[in-house]
């Protein structure tokens, strides 16, 4: 419970709809998808920038940790108020403040979902590229917390590729403004990628101008099985080394075809080693000669089932199966761990082979997913977390896989972020230096260490 | 002339070939492309990381200003060494480490000029997308500090889109590592946004993991003219709304072309009031479906004259005319100021006719340059800096459309970077708080200022 003086100041602010502190509303912002829980003392929902300039005041005069919230989808943690203080959740500011096609931008509030987004731009012909699994329900003042990824961003890039521009309410309240409304903008040093992907740990943002792009006349879609992982990842370099960079390619693993065909029975292989989803698009004509490559190019690499969508009905089909992967995991056991480890393309069969080594050494379940064109993999490991024992083996399996990233020039995350999951393990891809250097950014940018306190620095 | 003490403990690291300090070599390294000069007082060519972090080393425990250069084509006066001191010269570090087309990365040291990592990605069909005009001279270093842009930057994005992974020497002489070979990586800040576009104020990047892709089968290249500049503009916004994003469209004025003609006799359209030279790219079918659609798109806007690139000798002589721009105009006067100002892509015309408007307000002559696909556009003025009297009149006319730029929701830089040139002018796009906060970092990040002091921040 906050302070009865803290409170009271904040509630100068926001009306009594609006500042929540019963243990029964408290509950439900506590958690989001990872496996940490903590309690705020506060939640409070701002209409403002200047209600949450407001409310950063108060709680730097009293150093009381602020953590934002935008849907809660996270899956590493990054929402979780872990050591209290007052939760601002932005579902109040959820406005679309201008669309504009023509200058190829669109002005959104932090509390915005991912697919409004979408839906306000399609009347246009136009589009937001990134699109995390959470597209449906995450905001995108969290995508921009967490520089959130997707399929589609291997032909069109993360979340930061998008942000021309950005309000962020600092530690102290003050309100700051860079970037623009232009595609092209060297002015100053580029602060929106020091805010998109710090995971709320140095300014809160209040608005953002981003980029947006007309949307293709024509998507295709190929479904691909392959007998050796190998050649599966082989297919993915041979096809961008052709000079195709596809929309998505989404791999999975044999575990994982199995078990998706185990609940939803879509007729997948169950004998392949590894599959690829490929989409691609643009103009027609542009699509049909790079799937007719693409095609060439999985043969070669010894494809034994090529199946290209023949309806958006097909397509739909397809793309279920590769969504589902995360859903069938988690019914396996009362909890589920996935992780995004990422590893240079060509080392994606070797780090599949070792995550499935290490979870078999450790007696764990585990099925592969990945973004297979930016070596973005998703290992995800059913559990139970009530099972100390078995926790301690994921726990340890996870360590490793860590550390078998490392070893092949990999990273801890490719668009999950670190949050509470990860900041033990920055030292296996950093050196103390850079890890110092981190914390003098925070320490310079957040004095009081306020925002979103207990974090990876 | 440094510090005896601070010259040999310098010379310690590097042998007398690496360090100059006689008046009439220090002289070549006074000045960039911009109009302001300063001597340093030594000029230091490290061949390794560890001696940069020596040479910081001594000059952070002296507080000795460090300026950092490459090849020395910066036209706002970003290597100028305002505060003397010394400049390292990144010319013996100039190796390309790795090149790794499968992972889609190349690994260099910043001395590297940017066509040579051009040359070294062809024989592998890859290559770097961001062309700065100067990119037959320019370093891979430079580039960065800068965030460099260039024509094809409008479909292929800007220098910061294509950095994995940076080496970075602080004030403190730290050396840092951050990024990685993963095209996604999402791992602690991103740090390489803060160094890449900082203008070497916080940081000296001694290494940088560069993204490459594959380089596309066909190029199209078409030349339009059109008797009215908002039809100019419009065709541009036209093309992208109906899902085409070409590599380049390079608008020039009427003043540019008539000037070009008078020099280079390449049968431009001396009547027209607006140009574009639009490229595509990709696969052969895609282009030809592609440049249809462009020239419909260019003839609903009343174009009067359509010519498309039949060979390589016939594009060469479009890019020609585009590229003889600032050498033409630089030939009219001895000095010649090159700007760069941004605007929104619908609000070209308008800038135009604000530029053209002012600088006739002055007395003065002003051809136009436009990357007109992302609004960035490159008055140039040709004048004598010799002439007080005009040189005043230069500077009241750039006071006056950096105002206009910000007035049309534009900024001062979009890929030139703020400099000498521009630091006065931050406060018409920034408010106070942001420019303290950009001080802030610096602060915390170089507490003496000795990175590249006097510049932005």
């Amino acid at each position: 419970m906050l302070d009865t003086q803290v409170k009271n100041e904040l509630m100068t602010i926001v009306d009594t709809g609006r500042y929540l502190d019963r243990p029964e509303e408290l509950a439900c912002y506590a958690y989001d998808a990872f496996v940490v829980e903590a309690l705020p003392d506060a939640v409070i929902f701002p209409e403002t920038t200047q209600e949450v300039s407001d409310i950063v005041k108060i709680a730097s005069r009293y150093k009381v940790p602020v953590t934002c919230r935008g849907a809660g989808t996270s899956v590493c943690g990054a929402p979780i108020p872990l050591r209290h203080g007052i939760v601002i959740c932005f579902s109040k500011m959820d406005k679309i403040i201008d669309v504009n096609t023509r200058d190829r931008y669109i002005i959104v509030q932090p509390g915005v979902v991912n697919v409004d987004v979408q839906k306000a731009l399609a009347p246009f012909g136009f589009f937001y590229p990134p699109d995390p699994g959470s597209m449906n329900t995450a905001t995108i003042g969290g995508n921009m917390a967490m520089n959130a990824g997707g399929p589609r961003c291997l032909k069109y890039g993360v979340t930061i590729d998008y942000v021309l521009g950005m309000e962020v309410v600092l530690a102290s309240g003050d309100i700051i403004r860079f970037g623009s409304k232009n595609i092209k903008d060297v002015t100053g040093y580029k602060l929106s990628s020091l805010f998109c992907g710090s995971e709320g740990t140095l300014g809160i943002i209040t608005e953002a101008i981003l980029k947006v792009r007309p949307l293709p006349e024509t998507v295709k879609t190929l479904m691909v099985t392959f007998d050796d992982l190998d050649n599966t990842a082989k297919a993915v370099t041979d096809i961008i080394g052709s000079g195709i960079i596809p929309v998505a390619m989404e791999l999975m693993d044999k575990l994982t075809l199995n078990t998706i065909e185990d609940v939803a029975n879509l007729g997948l292989d169950r004998e392949a080693q590894g599959s690829l989803l490929i989409e691609i698009d643009g103009v027609k004509e542009a699509c049909e000669r790079e799937m007719t490559l693409i095609i060439e190019k999985v043969k070669e690499n010894g494809a034994i089932h090529v199946q290209e969508a023949k309806s958006e009905v097909e397509r739909e089909r397809l793309w279920t199966a590769r969504r589902s992967a995360y859903g069938v995991f988690a019914k396996l056991a009362p909890d589920i761990v996935s992780e995004d480890v990422t590893v240079p393309v060509s080392k994606v069969p070797a780090m599949i082979r070792k995550i499935i080594e290490i979870t078999e050494k450790y007696g764990l379940k585990v099925g592969v997913l990945a973004h297979a064109g930016d070596g973005n993999m998703h290992p995800m490991i059913p559990a139970n977390k009530a099972d100390k024992e078995e926790w301690q083996r994921v726990e340890r399996a996870f360590d490793e896989i860590f550390q078998a990233a490392a070893a092949l020039d990999g990273t801890l995350s490719g668009e999950h972020g670190i949050g509470l999951a990860k900041s033990d393990y920055l030292p296996l891809v950093m050196n103390k230096q850079t890890i110092d250097f981190m914390k003098k950014i925070k320490q310079a940018v957040d004095p009081d260490g306020i925002l979103n306190p207990g974090k990876f620095v």
